[in-house]
């Protein structure tokens, strides 16, 4: 069964990746989760903004697996714009809300 | 002005690290957080528990910060239990519940 769905969508500089739960997400789904392969896919050189509803822990296994990414957002509803949480880059600054998400 | 409070206690195998936001946090603010050092404070030998009233990007921020940990878990209220989100040991599986955090 699928666990969770996802949509990328790709431009110049930024990924930005939608998630939806298939179902009510148990930790041990985790394992069951397939994502994209950030070495593969080239999320080195993009910034990577995750957004969908999910618990906490399904954002932090999220947020290890993109470790390789240029830099990591996350999409704040709350704020109408996605948080930079890690970066790897001079260009992404910690805490910079990025607005134009595509 | 204080941004976050913590509390660390540490056992055995486990660092359960308890945390209070002491304003309304804002993005920027995560440039102000103080956190232990996770190479200093050997954490690297143990399972780090984190715990505490947050939104999801300072989730991401903390598990970015404590990557160098033998292994992460967020509790989750909800199931009562702090599930396995990263590891870099054979002794903790990713997905796994926590049930036993002091």
């Amino acid at each position: 069964m699928e666990v969770l769905k996802y949509n990328l969508k790709s431009g110049e500089k930024i990924i930005l990746l939608e998630f939806e739960l298939k179902k009510n997400l148990e930790p041990q789904d985790l394992n069951f989760i397939n994502l994209p392969d950030p070495v593969k896919e080239k999320f080195a050189s993009k910034l990577l903004i995750l957004s969908g509803r999910g618990p906490i822990w399904l954002y932090g296994f999220m947020i290890h697996h993109f470790h390789p990414c240029k830099a990591i957002a996350i999409y704040d509803p709350r704020i109408d714009g996605a948080v930079i949480i890690e970066s790897h880059s001079e260009e992404y600054k910690i805490g910079v809300v990025v607005k134009d998400i595509q």
